[in-house]
Parts: C-alpha cells; structure tokens; sequence
C-alpha cells in the first residue's frame, strides 16, 4: 500500500517526557512537524498515506528523556535545504522539550544539493598541501578599515598559512575595498614565498548583496568565500554554492544554536548545502563542545555519503593556539583544516609573520612525521 | 573623547554565573558579540573606542543568573538586520549559558529598515474591517493539491474571514497553480459576499525562488505574503519588504527557537524587517508560551516606535479555537488578528463556511459590543 521510500528521511529528537506520555508526544510531533494539523480532520487518503511524518523507534534514555526517530516525507521537503530545516524542527524549536539531534537524509535526495563542490580534495589542491593538515587564521577585529586588514593578510600569508578568513563579524561597507586590498595583500606575498594563500571574505546582506560581493570578490582574483548559513538562509547557502561550483565556501556556525540543535546535526546541513570547510569550536576553547561532540562533528563533515558526495573539512576554532597543534592534529588527523584566531594577533606586528611560520611549521612538521 | 551614541543599541542577556564571574563573564560577552579577539591584542585606539562591545548594567536576577545589558556598536551592523542578528547573538548562542533576552535598537537607525509598510492600519483598510479584531485562518495540510486548498479558501472566504494563510509547511513545486486557484477562489467567494478574503502565500526557497513568487503572486492579483524570517534569514526577509513596500509581510516564527531567544526580542525582529502580521503561538495551545510572554509579545509588536515605524498585528494561533475569541479578545485588545487553523478542518467539508461564518461573527461582535 504504502510507498515506504518516501519516508526515508528520519529526523531524531531528544523529548522530555513520562513513559506514560512518550508514544502520544512522539505522535505530536510528528503532527507538528508536517500537517501541522488534527488527524482525523484529514480527509484526503494520500495525504495521510504520502505527507503525514510517522513515528519510528523510541527509546528510554533513562531521566525522563527519549529519543525518538520520525520519518518525514520527502514530498513535505524536496531539494530545498530551508525547507529541509522546517520539516526538521521548524515549529517543534518552539517547544522547549524537543532537541534535534540527528537527521538521517534520504540517500536518494542528495541528487539535489550541491554535493559536487570542492571538498577536502579541491581545498588541498588549491593550496598545494597534500600530506598534511591545512593551516587557516582569522584577520580582526572587526572595524580595522581595510589596509589594516590587508597587512595582516600580508603578514600572515608570509608566514605560509593556507588561507585566510575575515573574521565573521566583519560586514561593513567596504566590501569592495577590503577584498581588493586583501587580495593585493595575498599576491604580493606571493610574488615573495612563491605560493599563493587564499584569502576567504566573509559574506553578509541579503541574497541579491551576497551575489555582487561574489562577483567582487571573482574580480579581485578571489575563489573562496566565508557564508554564515544560519543567518543567510539555508536555502540561500544552497543557492550561493549552486550558482558558484568552482568556489570553495566556508561555513560559519554563528547563530547555531547549539544548545537545542546538536552541532553535528547542524554540521551535516552545512556540508549539505555545500560547505568545503566548515568552521566549529574546538574543546578548550571559548565555548563548551566535548571531544566527543567534537569528533561526532568531524565524522558528519568528512564521513562517506553516498554518491560521492562531498565533503567538507572540520575547521577546529574558537579560542584555539598554536600550542595545540599537536594534539588537535592527534585527535581530528590530517584532513583537517587548524584556524587559529585571535592569539596570533597577540604578537606585535613585527612579529605576525613569524608566529604565523610557526603555527604553518608545527602544522606541516606533524604531517611530515607521521 | 568617546562617541556615546554609537553604543545606543543595547542587547540584554540571561547568563548563568557566580556573582564572583559576573563581570569577567560579561566582558567576555562583549568581546565575543564584537572584535571576538583578545582585547590587548588590540592595537587600534579607534577600534578599542567605537567597535569594541561595552559591558553595562548587570542585575542579579537570584538562583545564580544575572540580567547584563551590553552596548553595541553600531558600526558593526549598521542597516542589516542579518548581521544585527549576527552582533545580538551570534557566536553566544553557542554557550549554553547565554540566552537573549532583549534588545533596543538605537531609535536612529530605525530608518533604515523596511518601517514604512504597512503595518496594522494597512491589514485594516485592506480588509476594510476597522472596528474590530481581524480573523485569519490557515489552509492545511501540507500535500494537498491545489484544487484541494483552493476548496478550503472558497469556503473559509464564503464565511467571511478576512485573511487566509498557507500553513507554513506549503512549500512544493506548486506554488504558480495553488497561487492561482486559491486567488481564483477568493475571487468567486467575493462575486457572492460582496467582500474580498485576502490569500496570503508562503514563500519558501532561496532569495531568488521567492522573488519570482512574489512576481507570481502579483500577476494572481495578490497582495500579501508569508515569509518564515529565521528560514530565510532576516536580511532576506528585510530586502523582500523593502523590494515590495505594497505589499503585507506576515512573519511565520518557525526556527525561532524560543527557548534560547526570548520571543519578544524575536518577534520585535520580526517588526524590524516589515512584519505587517506576526504569528506566535497563544498561551494554552500547543507550545508553552505563558500569558506573561504573550503580552510581551503584543507591546513588541503594537508599542510605540519612534519615527513612526509601522507596527505590526499581534496574531496569536498555535492550536487555538473559536471558543476562545472573547477570551483572547479580552486579552489583546482589538489590534489583533486571531488565527485559527487545524480546528476549523475538523468540520466536514460541507460545514467549513458555516464554522469560518461563526468564528468570523465571534470576532465582529465582540467588536460591536466594546
């Protein structure tokens, strides 16, 4: 009767609940999160045998909480990454006792998403760096005008460090001007190294703001571009990596929310709608992550998916040193990219481009000896 | 020396601490929602003036949580609501120990959002119905075919309702046919009552998909739209009202993650972007928001804003009924609009104008008999 391919995706939440109460909460949910409506109000046959989400397997985590697989129809959500979210936790993130936890995709939908990007492979090649890990820092704070981030690009691309991101605060005006001198900045220390660090803007505005910084950012000779897709839209991320298949895009976890969507769960979206490195916070740093969230991540971002999906390559931050190098490289191994922020930008300036040689030294010597 | 007024917009959070920390974990907050590097790192005395986050009052609220208020700086987000979302709670909403409270926008940057739409007057003379709430209802379910939803706008429009939304989980490939038949529908409802019932769409996808809705919409006659601002990013959801100053925003809250972002600073987001209508869910219905949180809800929504920024209509659904019309009315007042959705659907086919008519009449006289 039923066509059970069409439920193939499954969302898992963590309820708070009573074992008395857990089968009809679960049956809630799966109401709230497609027709959004009373069952028996519903009158069309297909509508309850092809959209209706159906309750899969619950089980006791013990303390009043249980985690319980919904299947959706792939007909409530398509190939639309925002639509994907809605049908997800859309309304349920309005009750406080539902957490998304995990979503398993429909293998046969990945068809639809940007999935055949740059990935680990593409971002290796466009750096040169094979055999080791790929070493990125952050340029900040936000405010400085855009010759004073250009020297740090400067600076730090003497150092050797594979690519460069704008801090994700920094959305001003000058998008123009900050990513010709940055640019400028990257080549010039090239013509000096012999080889290029890619310097990565970050993105901000609505869609049709995001696109003219694109086609900037392509003028200035640039191929890599930072996206916060919680902000932007999923959708619109998914977009942006469609349009540009020759662009490696980073992604931004601000605005993730981690304390009711589990970050590896907002991890695999963000390779879902086309990340090549996907930037989250490391344990020990500024935010809570566990080592097991941690490596839970690393595996939604570099794991098999089918159809050669891409993947996307786990970008330890938030407070990281180049101190850690070793046993950040010892937990996540060499597909990964380390970024190191703020603490480079500790050293006086005369020093920038040697601290960053370290952090790239320390990088690539790990490599080297394995 | 400093320039007080670029620090006017103020965000308010909840933070778990001791009162030992409090100071040293506000600053972190600061430093996080701004430069987001270490603040002695900070060279630029211009920066460490006007960018850089200022701690300021801090109350404590008891049982180890205080109520601190942080001044941003309104260079770091200028006119875009995306990245004033970005600078409120970005990087924080990853700490579980940080929720967002509030916020106040510095009054003189409220020209640069979307505010002169149209706001509660606009739903009204629209609907040509000035002295009373409004009422509204959803089509549902998801998976219907269009000639299926465009039944349910005739027979809800036959009754008299003055607005007529998609439910927010509408979102397939059909959007040009639905648009059309339901626009249709409420046309021929209108050559029998005398009186027009507005369709309102959902919008779904990427910036451009939902440009050519509102393109299609348009060409059906339509004028007004949902969009879900947290989906489609807020920066998004800004550009479409500012893009289509005629037409009305209903704001859907899905993905608003109420327990992390109080939904009053939510919903006065939403206002911000040129929300007409913003939908939450009532007290008593399927989500846990407390009358408390409603009223507050309604003061964002209604409240006075300088400039005459336009206001938008507190429209509480979320598993309501008729039955509670008086109850509801007495509570928010006339500038409301109630929505009603699933519940209606319980009524047979041959019913739905009748039960549309008596919810319609519930509204009109109440109205009457203020």
């Amino acid at each position: 009767m039923s066509a059970p391919d069409l439920h193939a995706t499954v969302a898992v939440y963590r309820v708070k609940s009573d074992a008395a109460s857990i089968e009809a909460r679960a049956q809630g949910i799966a109401i709230e999160q497609s027709i959004e409506m009373p069952l028996e109000a519903v009158r069309d046959e297909t509508v309850r045998r092809d959209i209706v989400a159906r309750v899969g397997a619950i089980r006791d985590l013990g303390e009043g909480r249980f985690e319980v697989e919904i299947g959706l129809s792939h007909l409530t959500f398509s190939n639309d990454a925002g639509q994907l979210l809605n049908m997800l936790y859309g309304n349920s993130s309005l009750q406080d006792d539902v957490e998304l936890l995990d979503f398993r995709l429909d293998p046969e939908l990945l068809g639809g998403y940007p999935g055949r990007g740059q990935g680990i492979a593409g971002l290796r090649a466009r750096a040169g760096a094979f055999n080791r890990a790929l070493a990125c820092v952050a340029i900040k704070p936000q405010g400085l005008p855009p010759a004073g981030l250009a020297k740090l690009v400067e600076a730090f691309a003497l150092g050797g460090v594979d690519y460069i991101k704008d801090d994700h605060g920094i959305a001003d005006g000058s998008f123009n001007e900050r990513v010709s001198a940055c640019a400028q900045a990257a080549l010039r220390a090239a013509d000096r190294t012999g080889r290029l660090t890619h310097y990565v803007p970050n993105l901000s505005g609505s869609f049709p703001v995001m696109r003219d910084q694109i086609a900037r950012l392509r003028d200035a000779g640039l191929r890599a571009a930072m996206v916060a897709p919680v902000i932007a839209g999923l959708s619109n991320a998914q977009a942006l990596a469609q349009e540009n298949p020759d662009l490696a895009f980073f992604a931004h976890p601000t605005m993730g929310g981690a304390a009711r969507i589990a970050p590896p769960a907002l991890m695999k979206l963000f390779r879902l709608v086309g990340a090549d490195a996907a930037i989250f916070p490391h344990f020990g740093g500024r935010f809570g992550y566990s080592l097991e969230t941690c490596r839970a991540i690393a595996e939604a971002l570099r794991g098999p998916w089918p159809h050669n999906f891409s993947d996307a390559i786990p970008t330890p931050a938030g407070g990281m040193t180049p101190a850690r190098v070793q046993e950040m490289l010892d937990f996540y191994g060499r597909d990964t990219m380390l970024l190191v922020g703020g603490v480079l930008l500790r050293a006086p300036p005369e020093r920038l481009t040697a601290e960053a040689a370290a952090f790239v030294r320390a990088v690539a010597e790990y490599g080297a000896a394995q």
